[in-house]
């Protein structure tokens, strides 16, 4: 037989675990219903129809345990690989190792499989999860000036980042674009006070996001029965600090029809993550979506790869310039749908 | 201070060593005339301005010996990298280690060094040369006619490849198309006798490419005296078996004004590999070089991510189509500069 090492990740949550089994290969979780995965290693090989579509495969290490099989590696969600595999959360909680392997050894085993080919492999997986631990929201503000000081705007990203690279494009892009868009107004008002904005602009770097939004949650709520503030507007950024290059860049925004106004060019696209916790009760939110978060963000998701040299010039500095001016406005303005009192 | 492990392959030729030592890095071949490496590990941190102009950094081992560095580390050649390093020919006969070091990890070197920190790498490399022993370039052809049987086609394409990745890319794709295309053309003949070739053509797997052409060296010099037969004309696939997807796709042409006729379309780019020992004899040669032989393929060159999964459909079989037209042309016309006859 021949033999091949495998480059893979493990998956958030996956323990301990030495196991060797044949290979079963799945191309659609509906596959489960008649092909039967008990005592295999289940190695998935789905198509990519971007990351929110694909990635329920990372997380699917408790259905296919509950389904009797041994342990599951779930091909890289991307759609471009140098043999680079892409971690993230999704094994928490089952018993059974889970990891990433790239796509090339992903279609490599399935082209095997598919011509009869007996696969077996050993999983031989040494990481473990550490006890819980206190970690903390790095929050900074320019308080609001006299009016409004207690209606709150919220310029968001997340400072953890997985074990490999360096996480700087998810999520120290997004937090250095933050921190420059509040420094950037401070220094404007320093030097012309009507710059100083009447609402309070805060900015929050969230912890524990890869792991589930820990940071967002508690800070949602030990802060939604506040009766000394409200939150106005509510912004992140995690999904690449680009500068656009098309017209699928935009912000995606969730809020009611009074609030539309304002970004009347923002797409119905309700994205997911830290904000969601304030978008759902109506607040209004955006993500920054650049056009590059579509493909070319998760060619480096996740990986070895996040390196600070995927920013070129001018993105983080872009990226920064729409949160200035995002935090400016909606700080100013006199009512939603009304801006005519902006500098 | 801060450690960090760096994502090295070892460039051919390194033999072992374990040396400890601060970094100097240098961005020009040319900044050795004032910058002192003696005692130190060079890294380089070259722009890249296409292979055949960057490599010689990958191969500036037994240089920088001779200046007194201790060790190398090469960012790779390339212009794309999710922390990919690239190896390649190099090292050979220096007596200091030697390795390549990916994009991203010397960008961060060149970063900090930049900033006056003291870098120190420890280079412990294991790889080792094995001893010199004989392989084979694998032949097969189809005879030519009762016509021109002496007069040779050569369609050719390399069979060895590196430690790392399959070699699918590099060469196993030039490969195929060479074996496709004389198959082609056998079937072809099969079918009508009207395809059966005047020359004979000739498909070459070149063996030891990547040590230095040693197949086709050996290959050219066993038989430049031959007085059975001629080169007729000599072809090679060696960087991407792609469709094109462009204008700047085409065949690199080597020959006389007697041979342009039938090549008119081709840019005067003379590629330098296996056919180059019978272009400098005035054999008319060609490589075929697709667009995306340009960047897309050094992506992925002499990487681990070199896979089968890198061609896309069509890919192959278009790189068979044009060796197939060319060997039936080539095989089948009167002479170069006319080719009336063809069917």
């Amino acid at each position: 037989p021949r033999h091949q090492r495998l480059n893979v990740l493990a998956i958030g949550g996956s323990e301990r675990a030495d196991v060797t089994g044949e290979v079963v290969v799945i191309r659609d979780l509906d596959e489960t219903k008649y092909i039967n995965i008990s005592g295999k290693i289940v190695v998935t090989v789905q198509d990519f129809f971007g990351y929110p579509e694909t990635v329920k495969y990372r997380r699917s290490a408790k259905l296919f345990e509950s389904l009797g099989a041994i342990g599951v590696l779930v091909k890289s969600i991307t759609s471009f690989s140098i043999n680079s595999p892409h971690t993230g959360s999704g094994a928490e909680g089952a018993r059974i190792p889970a990891a990433s392997l790239t796509m090339e050894q992903a279609d490599m085993i399935d082209r095997m499989f598919q011509d009869g080919e007996k696969v077996v492999i050993r999983m031989n997986m040494k990481s473990h999860s550490g006890n819980l631990t206190t970690s903390r929201n790095l929050i900074f503000q320019i308080t609001g000036g006299k009016e409004r000081p207690s209606e709150v705007i919220l310029l968001t990203a997340h400072l953890d980042s997985w074990d490999v690279g360096q996480g700087a494009m998810d999520d120290g892009g997004g937090c250095a674009a933050v921190w420059s868009a509040l420094h950037s107004l401070k220094q404007l008002a320093k030097k012309n006070t009507a710059f100083k904005p009447k609402r309070t602009i805060r900015g929050i770097f969230w912890t524990a996001e890869e792991q589930g939004f820990f940071g967002a949650k508690h800070y949602y709520n030990t802060h939604k029965n506040d009766t000394n503030e409200t939150f106005y507007f509510v912004s992140e950024t995690d999904i690449g600090a680009f500068k656009p290059t098309s017209w699928l860049s935009h912000l995606a925004f969730s809020g009611g029809p009074q609030h539309v106004n304002l970004f009347h060019l923002s797409k119905p696209f309700h994205f997911i993550g830290d904000v969601g916790f304030w978008a759902k009760d109506g607040v209004p939110s955006i993500n920054y979506l650049p056009d590059k978060a579509i493909d070319y963000y998760f060619y480096f998701h996740h990986t070895d790869g996040d390196y600070i040299t995927i920013f070129k010039k001018g993105d983080l500095e872009y990226t920064a310039a729409i949160f200035a001016a995002l935090g400016h406005i909606i700080a100013n303005m006199d009512n939603w749908g009304s801006n005519h009192e902006l500098l």
